[in-house]
């Protein structure tokens, strides 16, 4: 996937390092391979190396040389239709600006092996890492151009229209609901199937799910997000009512629903719920509200929760998502070699009818560490389904799909 | 998806009815499609009926004419991409024969309907309604021919290879599997993730998820199938051992696995799991030894339960499979048309070095109510892996994607 042009005005000589970080996204390595791509448009960037496990690998000095790794135009296709993070990831909070013997540690290592260009592919943790460490370079004096790129499934990153990631996860839910919705729908006898999904502060991935109906499709018939208030009683009294009139009902929930005093409905201390040693865990709100329905209303009801394949199926791609994923890529390698640092790219939704997005950067000290929640007003009065506006905000990320390689009718994947 | 080219040598004049039964799959469909194809070519059947829900459906009278509803080579092809029985299912078990009075009340629809073909579309359970309704239609006299076709995704039908729905079962196992264990390979903190497979009395499904790693791809270190003696202190040994050499374990359990005593790892009154409301529960088997190595280890654990997607995931549906279910849904019209019944249709695997299969039938009571399980020798000697010998078995199955309709960027589907 490329389609990219882009004129590059500075450069600067040296070598590029790139990490990952966070939590795993289907389109994470469609993100590496842009940043290669975009870098390689430079004969002034000399060598282009990984650093294993995100910043742990810049202090651990575990780097490894692209250069060596990717040669070919099938090596970049098969890394971009690869799922999870191929250089490995970390979750590691870097100390405040003033534990100058942790950054002289990372700088040492940027200087040793003459890094001029460092891109940290994240979320909201990763772009903290990038703030601190283009301050520190700041502070210093050190020459280096550090570069935020998004991703996350979440969609939740402030300064952005959406995610790298976020669209092949989306797409990948509201197929998996779809089915799901289709399967209970065989049965005569009643039944509720929650289905529980990632999000735990942004329900941008839990309103996915109601995208089939848009398209005319079985979908859920009710929606919960984290930004309305959990209500008990809306939720018994609304499956009772839609039992009366169909015997399957399919509710999608996030992980990350709430009270109205701000308690987690799927949080052990709350649930009681207890393992065979008689220790609370925290139960999945799927599995709580399977709980309750069992209780009150007493038909078959079953959990489910889409679990870790929403974060990495990568056979059920958004062509979209990956394409824009190598694109927003390669653009923060321009924005780089450009001279900008302490940057986050990001992707500018363009008015028109047609849905096209243009990529942008800002300064990364703004989007660090917040959360873009979905607003209110695009969740349904009664709290308990999504509106039409938030799903056409969402299906344009969705389109198309990726011819992904195969061995021997499996997905192949890129190790590096 | 055709190829068939059958030789229908005797005709009788009537109607033909289908029904659905038991557990979705995402071939189910397939089968359907097949068996109206197949009936189309006799210019002497006259209406093709289908029964909602199965039995319940003939019971009841909800019949639908598949001729007003099936039209065009866009119908068939969405129809056999669509997952989940379009007619709707039943789990129905028959009463014995000497209960005249329910066969009669089955028999007199057949009579209204003018029905001279019955097909239904099911697993053990549905084999058994075959052979009630075939015994008792020889019993009376009645004119009519009633063929089972094979459908389970758990493989576990006796008298032939394998069960249509099991391909593409397999195919999203394997790849869901792979690709998790990509996701769990990012990190460099202990953790082991268990993966809870479908399949409650034979492990072929599960052993599915073991295909990547003949095909180079990540995979399991462990599996643990049914048809071995599942030993919590073999288990929690494997995982010590493994996790001295690597930080991410990943183990595929089947929902089915037991103990020495028979018991049900997942059983509630085994595993004392209790909900909110402090009642017992069924927790999955994943979930107990979660607790199980939290317990003992101490690391991080998580269960992943497929659940539902195993049997619905039409975006992820085999070539191999879906051909083979429209081509054994066809096969078993010419038989009934060739005047056969109480048959079962069975795919027969040819010698040789390509993968290859013929269709053939054989009395239903042969097979209903029996369950296939893999042999014991296909799992390797310490019971906690499986065989290559057994996944070579396994992986024609899964060979070739299919094209799916999609709408809008989701899949298509088709309802009756």
């Amino acid at each position: 996937m490329d389609g990219f042009d882009f004129d590059v005005k500075r450069i600067e000589t040296g070598n590029a390092l790139i990490g990952q970080s966070g939590g795993p996204t289907a389109a994470i390595n469609a993100t590496l391979s842009g940043v290669i791509k975009g870098l390689r448009r430079s004969d002034n960037v000399k060598k282009i190396y990984g650093a294993r496990n995100g910043i742990d690998g810049v202090i651990g000095k575990t780097l490894v040389d692209l250069g060596d790794r990717i040669r070919s135009d099938e090596d970049y296709y098969l890394l971009e239709c690869t799922p999870a993070a191929a250089l490995g990831s970390c979750r590691h909070k870097l100390p405040l600006l003033d534990d100058t013997k942790f950054y002289e540690g990372v700088f040492e290592v940027f200087s040793e092996y003459d890094i001029r260009y460092f891109f940290y592919i994240g979320g909201n943790d990763s772009m903290d890492t990038v703030d601190k460490l283009s301050k520190y370079a700041e502070k210093t004096g050190y020459p280096i151009h550090i570069i935020g790129v998004p991703k996350t499934i979440d969609n939740d990153l402030e300064g952005t229209d959406h995610t790298p990631g976020f669209g092949s996860a989306a797409k990948y839910v509201a197929a998996t609901v779809e089915e799901i919705a289709r399967d209970c729908s065989v049965y005569t006898v009643k039944a509720v199937t929650i289905v529980e999904i990632m999000g735990r502060d942004a329900g941008w991935l839990t309103a996915a799910a109601g995208l089939p109906g848009l398209c005319g499709q079985a979908c859920p018939d009710l929606i919960y997000l984290p930004e309305a208030v959990f209500d008990y009683e809306e939720f018994i009294t609304s499956v009772e009512t839609l039992l009366k009139h169909k015997p399957n009902i399919v509710i999608a929930v996030s992980e990350g629903i709430r009270d109205a005093d701000g308690k987690y409905i799927g949080e052990g201390s709350q649930s009681g719920a207890v393992d065979i040693f008689g220790h609370k865990y925290l139960a999945g709100a799927a599995r709580v509200l399977e709980a309750y329905i069992r209780e009150k209303i007493g038909c078959k009801v079953r959990a489910v929760e889409l679990s870790l394949p929403q974060r990495c199926a990568g056979h059920c791609l958004s062509k979209t998502d990956i394409e824009e994923s190598v694109l927003i890529g390669a653009q923060a390698a321009v924005f780089a070699l450009e001279g900008k640092t302490g940057c986050f790219a990001v992707f500018k939704r363009l008015d028109g009818e047609d849905y096209s997005v243009e990529i942008g950067c800002v300064p990364v000290c703004e989007v660090a560490n917040k959360i873009k929640k979905v607003d209110r007003r695009l969740i349904n009065e009664a709290g308990n389904n999504v509106t039409d506006e938030l799903l056409r905000i969402i299906l344009p990320l969705v389109q198309g799909r990726v011819d992904y390689p195969e061995v021997n009718g499996l997905p192949e994947h890129f190790v590096i």
